[in-house]
């Protein structure tokens, strides 16, 4: 009895996800954007000194390996960069995509243009949600982070880093937009390269940052749609077009 | 001695915000907006049961006077909503706009696009900077309000708000953008009727919100312009356009 009430169960669960998708996809498809439905990640544990090592050597324009304990290294290799996890793993940055995919089960997607679907924002904080993105020839990873700065006031924070070098990722322009109930905000800048630290991005601010209430009134059912698009920025010039 | 000690430090605050303004103007002129310099004003007094009860008629669908130590009174007025005082005043609709000139000293801007400077950001909370702009046959009144909604972590807060009807409100859509650093970020939404409250909006979250970090990566020697455009929003449709 108890096996047919699990096995109804996960039924049921698979039903809600299919509906959430094809609503998602409903809501989006007028634009022809793929939407991809994003589930939360609980963060496990987060790493600070081996950010601030990454960091300090992404600032001297060098790609070296950034494990606090390790004193001499090929510096050739980075570290995994994924926010979730403290990994100890460490390869070339050619090899950092199939890490992400193979080891943290972490989605790609092809397109200038997505739909970034996050589920149950309700979650507690800390949690993440976390994709890569495939578009004009390079891979980004894109996070949204449920944080409290604040001890019980919960933000929302949404980055995009480019897998490649600071002075690739200058190359290019990220926009985030969330658009619902006859609101928009939109979130436009150069995408940090994946060598610097998610977490430091996050901690400066500079990145998308939403209220709760913000959050609430964007997403639908407890999901929140955010429009992804890059561009290539070499003609960018901010002060003038404003 | 002390006489033209205070004369020199007088020309030479002149001659300051002089090139404060042409500073501004220079940045600007290239799209041919308007810049406004708006210089801070602390908050005397808020007063959240005024608000509470303007909100309370303004969600009836009546014009009514909202102080509360009143009981009866011609639904024909409205009272001052300057967010600024706790202003006894209360007069029509039609006469708000003289009166936030006359007594509150607040300029009115013409134009669909202009920048508002705000000077001095890294005064203490509470603090806010206010301008009116008048602009397709109506005027409206942008606050940008510093508040502590956390201890010790001011944050940024900026409307847009009608000063006519709810149902004339939801005729028109207000962007407010700012653009510096490689960074943009854009905040569009129907503004509010001067019968609800700024106090209740900013309460809310409902509104352009910045944290200090992101506020200092905007800002440009202590000043932050917020680039404003209104538009009338009769075929706005959020969900298609995304």
């Amino acid at each position: 009895m108890l096996f047919f009430t699990q096995c109804f169960g996960a039924v049921l669960d698979l039903i809600h996800l299919r509906f959430q998708h094809y609503k998602a996809k409903r809501v989006f498809s007028a634009a022809g954007q793929l939407v991809c439905v994003v589930n939360p990640t609980h963060s496990l544990k987060y790493a600070p000194t081996r950010c601030a090592a990454a960091q300090a050597s992404t600032e001297q324009g060098i790609l070296s390996p950034c494990h606090h304990h390790e004193a001499v290294h090929d510096p050739q290799l980075v570290p995994c960069t994924c926010p979730l996890f403290s990994c100890p793993w460490e390869g070339h940055l050619e090899v950092v995509v199939s890490h992400l995919r193979q080891t943290h089960r972490i989605n790609i997607l092809q397109g200038a243009e997505i739909v970034f679907l996050a589920t149950d924002m309700h979650l507690p904080a800390p949690t993440d949600w976390i994709i890569m993105h495939s578009c004009l020839g390079h891979q980004f990873l894109l996070v949204l982070r449920k944080q409290e700065k604040y001890e019980g006031h919960p933000q929302f924070f949404a980055t995009m880093m480019l897998i490649g070098t600071p002075t690739q990722a200058d190359n290019f322009t990220y926009r985030l937009e969330l658009n619902r109930n006859q609101r928009r905000l939109k979130w436009e800048a150069t995408p940090r390269s994946i060598l610097e630290c998610v977490d430091s991005v996050i901690s400066d601010g500079d990145c998308l940052v939403l209220n709760t209430s913000l959050a609430q009134l964007f997403s639908d059912n407890g999901s929140l749609a955010i429009g992804i698009a890059i561009t290539t920025s070499k003609v960018h010039s901010p002060e003038a077009e404003m």
